[in-house]
């Protein structure tokens, strides 16, 4: 196979696992080729990527040596993505009965959710964790981009425990918004002690369902390394925890006027 | 840029989004090139993908002209990566209380998600389906990747529907192996009039959630084209649909001696 074709092969098994560090050697043996000639190869394709803010071609060194693809996006491309989400987010036909917002359909659409799992893995990564946390439903498809961006699992916390489960920590909590008690738990072998994990949800209003997740967390003796929600809402104003990255910022529904008022949260804009 | 960058952006940006059609317009543009040098640039992926069974590049015609990557799999491959997640599955350890087999770990992996995701693509995709439907919880993963794979979005059934969902149909469903009465409901918004939907769960022992989910597909006026489940179970022999493609037959959990009976479905190994 010639370099160009070597090239496609190449860009198409790195960027479809991204974080995934894969042995030069399988790209040596695939192609039949010496470890000079990959170089080169990967050095394009860092290049291209470079050139196009496409992510990032990292060789790591070492006994076996090794190479892997970080989806990371730049700022701007962060701001357009997040700005694109909220233009969506203001169609006053999404404004439900009771002041809610439909956002069900922007948490559903792959193309969306794979840029929102990069947003989090860029922001994330460097934390190295180890499982991206969730609880059901709604966060879980943004959660499992997230874990897909970062090549870690999932893990599914849940309202009510399944059989299927084995044996399950539960924990009750307090909503923050409702101020209900409220149930999580989770089967004992999904997680094991001492884990660095990252906390994904969807939606956040006061805080109280990332607050019990980061409780739920420290009973499985696990470090929360990152929080990250992709709509925080600007009520209540005082909030269960503060060390959260939301990507958008839901200040207000009118209602009345019928317009809801949002924008990209301040770490994106500054 | 040259040849071979020019490849290693086209690949990553067709791969990134499986079904996909990306204009042609859109690379001649970006690498100020003519259509007949990108034709030669799409060819060398084209037969790259295809030497190495890495799926299909396929050019649209047409006044525009259009390029999008199908991730179909092999045969052999679906049978690799089926047998695969079977072997896993044989562990002993996964043997719960009460004769269930713990799977969340199996159902949460990113990389085996994305694998399963393309083997229902691959088999589906024909059929040209719009939407994704499962039911919360534990078939979202599966249905998530299915969608991703597919380009079209992803509706959750909700087994209680949530105010920020407004108004929704609710059905009353029989569980297939317990025989109860259960809730299915979904927002009316979620989906059109008239779509075609691939029906994607986790899990199937008699077949009742998705008889319930073929019948709330029937309330919205949908074509269902497909159903595809990731593991089915030999129990009970009688199932209440007989239309849909398994990719795993569970035979047996044997508590006793330990064993987990299971292999891949039939029409992966004839």
């Amino acid at each position: 196979m010639r370099r160009a074709h070597r090239i496609a092969a190449i860009t198409k098994t790195l960027t479809e696992r991204p974080h995934h560090v894969f042995a030069v050697g399988e790209f040596t043996d695939l192609f039949e080729v010496g470890r000079s000639t990959l170089s080169e190869d990967l050095a394009i394709i860092r290049a291209t990527f470079e050139a196009l803010h496409m992510g990032k071609v990292e060789t790591i060194s070492g006994a076996v040596g090794g190479v892997r693809y970080l989806p990371l996006l730049t700022r701007e491309h962060i701001l357009a993505h997040v700005e694109d989400i909220c233009a969506r987010l203001r169609d006053p036909q999404r404004i439900l009965p009771g002041g809610f917002v439909y956002i069900d359909d922007l948490i559903s659409s792959p193309a969306l959710l794979r840029t929102v799992g990069s947003i989090f893995a860029t922001e994330f990564g460097g934390h190295t964790p180890e499982y991206v946390v969730t609880v059901e439903t709604a966060g879980i498809p943004v959660a499992l981009q997230a874990a897909y961006a970062l090549d870690i699992p999932l893990v599914v916390v849940r309202r009510q425990s399944r059989p299927t489960e084995g044996p399950v920590l539960t924990m009750n909590f307090v909503s923050g918004s409702a101020r209900q008690i409220e149930t999580m738990s989770l089967s004992r072998r999904a997680l094991p002690q001492g884990s660095k994990v990252l906390l994904i949800d969807d939606f956040m209003k006061a805080g109280g369902t990332l607050r019990g997740l980061t409780d739920l967390m420290g009973e499985f003796e696990c470090t929360v390394v990152g929080k990250g929600v992709l709509i925080e809402t600007g009520w209540p104003g005082e909030k269960l925890i503060d060390d959260h990255l939301p990507l958008i910022y839901l200040h207000e529904v009118d209602v009345k006027e019928q317009k809801v008022v949002v924008r990209p949260a301040d770490w994106i804009i500054s």
